[in-house]
C-alpha cells in the first residue's frame, strides 16, 4: 500500500529497539517531512558513526581515537578499576556520577556457561593483563546483579587471588525512592542479607 | 562525553518525532551493533525516499508515479470520493476499513484563521476543480472533529452549493469500547445532539 521507498524506510526503522509497526510510520512520515538538510546530516551521521567509532585499545570502551578520553586523561585516579559489562554503562556512570574519578574496563558482556559465553568470550584475559600491567588498588565490579553477572564477579574474584588488590563489587538491595509494594523477592533477599549496621 | 559522530547521531535520532535523549542514545547504540548491510539499507533509503514519494498528481496522496494506485485503480468506485487533512490517513483508512471502496482527495491540511491558514493555503481550489471535473455523487469529508475541522468542512459545503452532490461527514461521537469515565464535554456533547433512533 505505502509507496516502495516509504515502505523501506519503515522496514529500516523497525531495526531500531522497541519500534513498532506504528513508530516506524510516524518515524517515516516525519523524515518524509524534513528538510534536505537534515536528511543528510542523517545521512552522514549513520554512514560516519561505525566508520569512526571502535573500542579503546585499553578499556575497551568506545572512541574515535586510539584511546579513549577516560583513559587518556592524565587527572583521574589510575589506582581505581571500574569493571562494567558493556560501553554505555561508562557512559552512564559517567552522566550519574559526581563523585568517581577512577579508570573504566569494559568487557564483552558477562559469563553465562547456559548460552555458552565462557570467560574467553568476555575479553576477560585482557582485564587481567590490563591490571598487572598497572598499579590498580582496588577493582570495582559494577556488574548486573544477576547469575550471570555473580558468576563473572566470582570469577574474576578468583583469577586476581593473590595479588595486593582489593576487589569489591557494588552494593545491591532496595532502589532510593522506591515503592516497597514493588520489590521483587530477590532483590528483598539480598538486601537483608547485605544490611547494614547503622552508626 | 560521547565520541562526535556518536553524539551527531544521537542529535539526528532526536529530530524523530517522541525521541528524547534516552531512546536516540538506544537507537544510535543499537546503530552501532547493526551489520554493514543493515547500516547501507537505512542511509539509501534515508536517501531514496524524499527523491522518490511526492503527492500523486490527482488526488495528493503519496506516491512513488505520477499518479497513485489508488487514483489509477479501475475496480474502485469514482463516484464517491473522501476527502483527508493528511496522506498518512489514506492509508490508515485503506488499513481499517475493509468496505470502502471509493477514491480520495488529500488537503494539506486544515483552514484555520487563527494560524493565518487559508483556503488557498490548504489546497481547497484543486479540490474544487476535480470534483467539478468528474462525476462524483458523493462527497465524504473525514476531517479532525475540531474547530478548524468544522470550519473547513462547512468552507468546503458551501463552495459545492448547487452542484448535483450529497456533502457528508463521517459521524463523531464517543469511540466504540470507550471508558464512559474519561470521555470529554465536547465529544460527549456532539455524541449527545448526534443522537439517532434505535430502530
Amino acid at each position: 500500500m505505502y509507496p516502495e521507498s516509504l515502505r523501506e524506510l519503515i522496514e529500516c526503522l523497525r531495526y531500531l529497539p522497541g519500534v513498532g509497526e506504528k513508530s516506524a510510520e510516524r518515524y517515516a512520515f516525519s523524515i518524509l517531512d524534513m528538510d534536505e538538510e537534515k536528511i543528510h546530516s542523517f545521512v552522514s551521521s549513520l554512514e560516519e558513526v561505525k566508520k569512526k567509532v571502535h573500542p579503546c585499545s585499553k578499556c575497551n570502551c568506545l572512541t574515535e581515537n586510539e584511546v579513549c578520553e577516560i583513559c587518556s586523561n592524565k587527572t583521574r585516579d589510575n589506582t581505581v578499576l571500574c569493571v562494567v559489562e558493556d560501553p554505555k554503562n561508562v557512559f552512564l556512570f559517567e552522566r550519574l556520577l559526581g563523585t568517581f574519578n577512577g579508570m573504566y574496563h569494559v568487557l564483552s558482556g558477562l559469563i553465562s556457561p547456559m548460552d555458552g559465553i565462557n570467560p574467553e568470550d568476555i575479553g576477560i584475559d585482557k582485564l587481567i593483563t590490563r591490571i598487572k600491567d598497572n598499579h590498580f588498588k582496588e577493582i570495582i565490579l559494577a556488574l548486573k546483579p544477576s547469575i550471570e553477572g555473580e558468576t563473572t564477579a566470582l570469577y574474576i574474584k578468583k583469577v586476581l587471588e593473590g595479588l595486593d588488590l582489593t576487589v569489591s563489587k557494588i552494593a545491591s538491595g532496595i532502589p532510593m525512592g522506591a515503592d516497597m509494594e514493588y520489590i521483587d523477592a530477590m532483590t528483598l533477599e539480598r538486601a537483608l542479607t547485605d544490611r547494614k549496621n547503622i552508626e
